[in-house]
């Protein structure tokens, strides 16, 4: 199955489809440009191999899984190697990991010798769902997560679901959650397969969140309006992550999946969802300083917030007075509680 | 006068005025957002301060006047001062320089939270005919020059004649290689200005370049091919370049020039015109040396170059024969013994 990703310019195709990667040389030219795979230590050795054996002359280089791996250093230790081996802009780079790996690896393409061509294989959830769609690239600075960054659109996309299945169940779920809320903010029918079985409709979830992704960065390539949307359960998501500094104590999704629980209307039903999932927050949560982390984010004016909500249906930017995320956080801490074991 | 680049994404205008820096304000809404000002070492502090008296909210980072600035250093040092300041996505960077500026300052704002505004604002000949325009941004990395960098349009760019004021003699003549360029390959009526005054026909001889440059930049913006046609003479003058460590002793444009009459089907006019513009070289280079930078290229196969040529009063790309190289090194020397004093 293919999904284009039709943009103004640079338009990509996903080709979704079990055993991707090992078709990877028949949707590019593997045999004449030097390849390089950057990978992070947690992905399976044979996938890299996978890779290797279609091309000619390739190489690689594996990051420490985790965040920090986001880093000024890897990012300068990629462009020396892409120097040393003498890499042009016709050559090629291919992100194989999780969302730092594809962040990571998307910032190094972007600006080694103005561009060079890359290709995202996702091999979470999370980055299946999300990252590798969108052409967001970043490193993080400073200890400011995405600070640097260009938008950069890969020349293609393969998921291959096989690659979930060395992914740990927590991973799974955490990347399920943008599947969710994808549900929530634009195609309802993904919340049903949730309530019916995530497990069984995995592909499928996964398949119809990559539309809504699709669909909303088609409409706002660059996130100056509607892509906003995507960011439906991420304000509190956000400030929940910070203040658990990015800790493994709260993954990316959990936080989300918590901040949507914290905006919805529909909390009995998302719940229900979510433990299925087996999302938990045993930690307590400050509301003032969770506001405050709010405050401080760089989406923030002085008294309003822009969050999104879900009106009909759909996800709503809504202009929303501080004072009202500390109803919200005080209204939802019931529902937070049903999540703590 | 304002000439804008058109281009798919991206557009922008070229205000080409006396005192323009003075008229900022009514081109961009300097008032509601902080402004960052780079500049280099060399730059009448004035120049800032007229910059910096029509905003609310501005800073100033200066660097070192020189091409070894165009750093990673320096690159974070600016990336630092931003998150510091709390820059948002709304806010500008201005570059107030030479190509050095421009080319880092529009590298920090192409990267900055995924793209953040930039005024390029030219304080040389080379910047205002060339480097300005077209989106290059780039830095330097592990001695090779502009190997980490991006395409990214700036704002809009001010012309501003007065600022010429102040550059030295040699600077200025070498900017105006770049427009004795652009008419070699495009429009022949700039030769003519050379020929008569390059001094006296200054400011019409840089814009007529400017419009050479916005056409290739314009119908290539990624220089996959036209484009390449601006390199006239850079494939002799990069070599050059390179072998004299891009030291003092040669200048871009002085080695550009000596590229060009290297290449020229019409080397006594040429020469003529370099000698007006004081151009010269006393320096002895070896032809072996000169012809294996040029093969160490990037841009250059394993028996060819795309050299750029003029024929019919345009310039061509044509796969040139290494060998051919050789003999057009010997079939120069004697003008480029001319230019010895």
């Amino acid at each position: 199955m293919i999904i284009n990703i039709e943009l103004q310019n640079n338009s990509y195709p996903i080709y979704i489809e079990k055993d991707g990667i090992k078709n990877l040389h028949k949707y590019f030219n593997l045999l004449e440009h030097k390849v390089l795979i950057v990978s992070d230590s947690n992905i399976p050795f044979g996938y890299i191999k996978t890779i290797q054996d279609q091309c000619t002359n390739s190489y690689y280089f594996i990051i420490k899984a985790g965040e920090e791996s986001k880093s000024i250093d890897n990012y300068l230790t990629l462009q020396k190697i892409l120097l040393e081996k003498e890499f042009s802009r016709k050559d090629i780079i291919i992100g194989l990991g999780g969302g730092v790996v594809g962040d990571l690896t998307a910032f190094v393409a972007s600006t080694f010798k103005r561009g060079i061509p890359f290709i995202n294989i996702p091999t979470s959830s999370l980055a299946m769902i999300d990252s590798s769609i969108g052409g967001k690239t970043a490193i993080n600075y400073l200890g400011i997560k995405n600070c640097i960054g260009t938008f950069y659109q890969p020349k293609l996309v393969i998921i291959d679901f096989n690659l979930l299945k060395s992914l740990p169940i927590r991973h799974l779920n955490n990347g399920l959650i943008e599947a969710l809320k994808a549900g929530y903010i634009y195609d309802s029918s993904i919340i049903d397969l949730f309530k019916d079985d995530p497990y069984k409709n995995l592909e499928e979830i996964i398949i119809r969140s990559i539309k809504v992704k699709k669909h909303y960065v088609e409409i706002d390539e660059k996130e100056l309006n509607e892509r906003k949307i995507l960011n439906y359960g991420h304000t509190f998501g956000h400030a929940l992550e910070s203040y658990f500094h990015f800790s493994d104590s709260l993954y990316h999704g959990e936080a989300v999946a918590i901040g949507m629980l914290l905006i919805s209307d529909e909390k009995e039903e998302l719940l229900q969802i979510l433990k299925k999932l087996n999302i938990h927050l045993n930690d307590t949560y400050d509301y003032d300083k969770i506001i405050e982390l709010i405050k401080n984010d760089k989406k923030v004016d002085k008294e309003y917030v822009d969050l999104i909500l879900r009106k009909n249906k759909v996800g709503v930017i809504c202009p929303t007075k501080i004072d009202r995320l500390k109803e919200m956080l005080i209204g939802g801490e019931q529902y937070v509680r049903c999540l703590r074991k």
